[in-house]
């Protein structure tokens, strides 16, 4: 009898006293308004607390046995249906009796009404036992939430204030149905020739003469794509003219498209067809799908050219979905490479007592602790900016915020989400690879066959790094977004510097110092960024007459060229980012929780090391590099020219 | 038609004018004694590119289309037998009549006697195409091979040197089965509970009272395990007492062992039963196996108790081997990734266009081509240290050298190939599963997929950090070795500390200067080693009696806790080692041809800050880890006692 939240120190300590919950229960139950619901966050958190030892228990002996086994076996194309092995069926067939899938849905709509975090803890936990199945499972609640979203957010959602309930939504019937566990959803955005590229989408959106929209395309890699209810990306509007990149992003606008219909004999009447279920590296029981749509009948969600608006809504959500997702895959990792060193002797006494793969273990241990510190954080800010925007009218009165505070705070709170999401989808992802392997090569050649765990999760890890958006996009979203805050507020930004320099050398705790440093390394390495790139723009300008600079400095900015260095950097960049982000939540939490000292301090030591090692990485290489490629690049355009 | 010799520039390079053939060829052919050998090393090397053109195009044309399909199949064990696809027969069948699983072997034993070095450059176009494949001929040239050097070794093969030739040798027979393809040879080392840790082995080699040895027990991870002649060590002597581990490594002796008998009839009669045929993540069109000897028929090598001295013979030679195995497959991942990038649009521009991944695949190709040249050097020292002393019966003579300088020259190379064989195991291997995940971040989804064949060369490389002595092993050898040369030569570690310094900040070639920093940073980083070790061992002896310490300093010297913080950072230490070492042979090239100084800037650039950021780690961290470690032994200790 295992327990995946019991056995889970770190974990707990979140739940036990991590998180400060209030706030969330608050936005959670309307301000406490619903009539059915909790009066104060004790009652709410002990429920939580209870759903979480469930799940826990649950994971443990209900999902993790059979892990091997329907990794083995994997999802099949069966008669155009995806077909998944008998004991991940047996497991969803378990998920519907205890009623998760509607778990974060308010109560008046079929669900238990927890907050999203609740949600991710036990995503973290099921993720620890197979990431398939947490994957899948993350795909009806998830898209049930995005019905609701997406309907308050285009206006079709009704709230009863008085009755302290949503008195009505949009697609009320279709979340029924995925919260039951009868149907299942999916996000369709990626093209054979557009993942990260989305100005690329081709999927088209057409409006017959009765206003009846209709979608036609092709959508690959669709997790859960078996599904039935589908949010698809597609393009309504001609592309802009120009060369700008980002033309086409307005064209786009977001569908819901029923893939088949129930039919009254429970025969299943195909509407847009299943192409293919892949064979690939991991993720054996997720079923990864593309489709074929030919005229299928599409809901216009919002209004079209929306589409781009109304998949950001949900991205930073789903790419902190996959925090907790690579966090439990590192978890287990970590484990059972632990597990192993502890039991396999080599020249005289267990593995685990030899330098290196103790130092190993250690780094391992000290990750996945930081790492979670940056999925709580990112989780708890994106769930209250939604939530704060989302149920504003509950939530403002007279004894608490105004609407316009609370709007305030929510973009308080969407501003850190924004901040830590792309750090975290990086970190947890990228670690998730890292640690899987460690486990892997700690296992010896027991690594390399099936027989242990360890190549199973290096598989099943391998994909976090590339969906939701890949670590080299993360890397430049987190790059984007830093270097712009500077140049909205240079000033600002030398303050900051000055500040932690002053820090680094005049803080009393050494614990605080480290941090500074940490800081100093990350603003020194966005500085030397900002310096090289506005130098180059200066230097272009240079033998220009002087009433053309402003027009050239401005008007004539290329993102993508005057940006290079940062964008040649801007994983390296990332890494600090990450870094420094996890070093300042486990520092807090050293100043609040004693107890907490140690993982900061573990953390920190070995977090500095990197940091120096990246910031001069990036203030002392790349020239070499990017003149080679812009001078390719002026040779070919030369070529082209001539 | 494509041909991996004719399209890899680097590695034309070496065969061109890279490699110093003469002295290799001169061994090789006897110092020119023999009748019908080449006469001058021109000769020889326009018949050795004769034979990398053939195979180039080979590997190419009829190993690479296939590669996918044997990974699909895999090897099966079928009534007790290991069954490869029909793909792989069908390549070895060729292989069999290109005459080329004797190709390393001397002609009078049938082979062609080409250099070791041209099975190795065969071995990374092999690799590039498919590592099993590569793997599996290996098991054929390469046990030939050891049963002619074994035999030389205890003294069972005649030279006619008037004839300048070998005149017989002991495992005649057999060799002339392997160089045909009748029969594959295999390597048994590996138990359930002894891989890295060799004292620890179990299988027990015994005398009837007529003298005829028989082996028992159980071997495991044996690649090519399902062959015909297997080389097993097993336990002869009984284990030393005492708690030195390494007591148990002289009581292993070396054995040949035929699995089963070829019957007239064309059937086999099995004596070693094949046990298992692992079910492995890579490697499937390889046999790993498990084999189940009871009371086998065997053949002593040499005398009992050498066991560990006959592997020691031709584990470089193994190392060497993976080095351009995981060579080819980084080449492969390099290629692939470059391909899919040059084709790949995103943003308006082909993806190898962005500057991150233009990055990645400038660092790619610049780590391959820094692994090849430590991977040329390496096997070329080792084959002139072992056959200038195999046949320096061939080679002294009045108008050369003399046996003993012969045998100086020897040592020589022995010492600069021991030098660079573990470093280039582990940077080969660890490179090669960076460069395959490299390639399928590159791809995207697509490198999640079978369709693409980014996730098998990440599959397949994987095994690489770990058989033939994992990366931990290597380090530690590395490690040992290096510290052990300051040890035994303080005042020569200095001078050489001293003089990189000096290099570092006087010589007037930029590129000089930049590999004295890196030998600056290699010798400080083990200076540092060395002293905080010594200085733990000072420290223990401080309130001892001064006349004690001498007693105390040497007698009670225990490697494994005096050296722990080398032993903590020797992975670190040996990617300094490795880098350091490319980084002399590159610079070494740029002096002599100035078309390589672009390689060796590419690399050195690179290498300085990756040895910046590990001196680094070194030299300020391990310390709060080796406290704890060691806390958490002697409060373990003190338990016991208790």
């Amino acid at each position: 009898m295992g327990n995946y939240y019991r056995d889970n120190e770190d974990l707990r300590f979140y739940v036990e006293r991590g998180i400060d919950w209030a706030p969330l229960v608050e936005a959670t139950e309307y301000g406490w308004k619903a009539p059915d619901g909790f009066k104060n966050a004790e009652e709410a958190v002990a429920f939580y607390k209870d759903i979480l030892e469930l799940v826990g228990g649950f994971v443990a002996d209900e999902i993790a046995p059979h892990a091997a086994k329907i990794d083995e076996q994997g999802v099949k194309l069966v008669d155009g249906e995806g077909v998944f092995p008998p004991e991940m069926q047996a497991i969803f067939d378990k998920l519907k009796e205890l009623e998760l899938h509607g778990m974060c849905v308010p109560r008046e709509l079929g669900g238990q009404n927890t907050p999203a975090m609740i949600y991710f803890l036990n995503a973290e936990m099921m993720a620890r036992a197979d990431v398939s199945v947490m994957a899948h499972h993350s795909f009806h609640g998830g898209i049930a939430l995005a019905m609701l979203v997406f309907s308050a957010t285009e206006g079709t959602t009704t709230f009863d204030l008085a009755a302290g309930k949503i008195a009505s939504t949009r697609w009320q019937k279709e979340m029924g149905e995925i919260i039951r566990g009868e149907a299942w959803g999916a996000m369709d955005i990626t093209e054979p020739d557009a993942g990260s590229d989305m100005a690329a989408l081709r999927a088209v959106g057409e409006q017959d003469e009765h206003g009846n929209w209709f979608v036609t395309g092709q959508k690959i890699f669709i997790t859960s794509g078996h599904g039935k209810y589908h949010f698809v990306i597609a393009r309504t509007e001609k592309p802009k003219a120009g060369d700008d990149p980002f033309a086409g992003l307005g064209g786009l606008s977001m569908f819901l498209v029923p893939a088949y219909e129930d039919m009254p004999d429970g025969t299943r009447k195909r509407i847009v067809k299943l192409g293919r279920i892949e064979e690939k590296l991991g993720h054996h029981g997720s079923a990864t799908a593309s489709l074929d749509y030919e005229r299928a009948p599409a809901q216009l969600v919002g209004r079209r050219g929306e589409g781009f608006k109304y998949m950001l809504t949900l991205m930073n959500n789903a790419r902190v979905g996959v925090g907790f997702e690579s966090l439990g895959l590192s978890e287990a990792a970590y484990r059972a490479a632990k597990h192993y060193a502890a039991e396999r002797g080599s020249m005289g006494k267990t593995i685990d007592r030899h330098e290196m793969i103790a130092d190993y273990l250690d780094e391992m241990r000290t990750d996945v602790q930081g790492i979670r510190a940056l999925a709580m954080a990112s989780a708890y800010h994106e769930e209250l900016a939604t939530k704060l925007n989302l149920f504003a009218d509950y939530l403002a009165g007279p004894n608490g915020l105004s609407k316009e505070e609370l709007a305030r705070t929510a973009r308080r709170h969407k501003k850190i989400s924004r901040r830590l999401t792309p750090l975290l989808k990086y970190l947890a992802s990228e670690k998730a690879v890292e640690h899987a392997r460690r486990a892997l090569q700690i296992h010896g050649g027991n690594g390399y066959i099936k027989e242990y765990p360890a190549e199973k999760l290096l598989r099943d890890a391998l994909v976090m790094p590339i969906y939701e958006g890949t670590s080299q996009i993360q890397s430049l979203m987190a790059m984007k977004d830093t270097l712009g805050v500077i140049l909205k507020n240079p000033q600002g930004f030398v303050r900051r510097l000055a500040q932690a320099r002053w820090r680094s050398l005049s803080a009393s705790d050494p614990l605080q110092k480290r941090l500074a440093r940490i800081q100093t390394l990350s603003l020194s390495a966005q500085q030397h960024l900002v310096v090289k790139t506005a130098g180059a723009k200066f230097r272009q300008v240079q033998d220009k007459s002087l009433k053309d600079w402003p027009r050239l400095l401005t008007k004539d900015w290329n993102p993508k060229k005057d940006f290079a260095l940062a964008m040649l950097h801007a994983e390296r960049l990332t890494k600090i980012l990450a870094d420094e982000a996890v070093g300042e939540l486990l520092y807090d939490q050293a100043m609040k929780f004693p107890e907490r000292r140690d993982v900061a301090e573990r953390y920190l030591e070995r977090a500095e090391v990197r940091c120096r090692a990246l910031h001069d990485e990036i203030t002392t290489t790349g020239e070499r590099l990017l003149a080679q490629l812009h001078g390719t690049e002026v040779a070919a355009e030369e070529q082209a020219a001539s």
